[in-house]
């Protein structure tokens, strides 16, 4: 027996540190990515973002008297899984780097799915106005990875096939 | 220096190693889920899809004169993912099994998306046609999951909440 408080609260530690584990995939893209700019462009913008969200989920936690966790069984294999990622060093890297941003997000947009049903159960407006203010800026950013994934596609079929030229990142 | 083809067969045994890891993560589900009846019928439906899916993408290697590999860096961090989430003990496994399986589509949908451009741009007409059915069989598993979130959340919390009701699964 759980209370609906306490799973709240577990499922808002799990957002922190998938937000922290956000933080990390991302810079590490934007440092590696070369030749596909407009693409580091947006990962910029969403690592922006992803600091200030991570800053709200803390508020949130605090708010409800507690605190980020520092590892957890969810986040464990999210940091393995971004880890992955972050050293990824695959010929196709940048193709992998864009569809594992794309899958990630995903994985934030269940995360608030799911806390905006819990805070709506516990009668918590604050935190679901947070997470569905969050659960706007991940859609945007999913949306976008997967309309120019095709284009990335092909930029990267182009300079692959081409001799002298880079083309994972 | 890549060719576009090698490109395309490389992804399409990704592929093929991913719906053999869809295959046992959603059977392990099928199997464990107990009190959300209609969250395991839709999984059932989807697994026998992902079967015809397999099976759909080895003709594919084999009519390009290739096989699926048994494992490819992709594959393996696929694998860990899956078994994971396959082996899933939380208390709160069937909302983390219903996200991951979300998740998990949406990695499908990034892999097709790609195989899509990549078989458009190598001019194979028959690879194309087979990724964009597969693709829309995801994108219906993905919506279905991301629409029916929020109540299996209530549900679950609701259980969970209940003296001698047992909600995990």
């Amino acid at each position: 027996m759980t209370t609906i408080q306490d799973n709240l609260l577990d499922w808002l530690r799990d957002a922190h540190a998938m937000e922290q584990q956000a933080e990390n995939m991302l810079s590490s893209q934007v440092e590696r990515l070369e030749h596909y700019p407009q693409l580091r462009a947006r990962i910029q913008q969403h690592l922006e973002e992803t600091h200030q969200q991570r800053a709200q989920l803390e508020t949130c936690l605090r708010r409800l008297g507690s605190s980020p966790s520092t590892l957890k069984d969810l986040s464990a294999k999210i940091m393995a899984f971004g880890q992955g990622m972050a050293g990824m060093v695959m010929s196709d890297e940048v193709v992998k780097g864009a569809m594992s941003g794309y899958v990630f997000e995903n994985m934030e947009i269940a995360s608030y799915t799911v806390l905006i049903e819990a805070a709506k159960v516990a009668g918590d407006a604050e935190t679901q106005r947070v997470c569905e203010s969050i659960l706007q800026q991940e859609v945007a950013m999913s949306d976008w990875l997967r309309a120019h994934l095709p284009e990335l596609t092909q930029a990267f079929l182009t300079r692959s096939a081409a001799p002298g030229v880079e083309a994972k990142r």
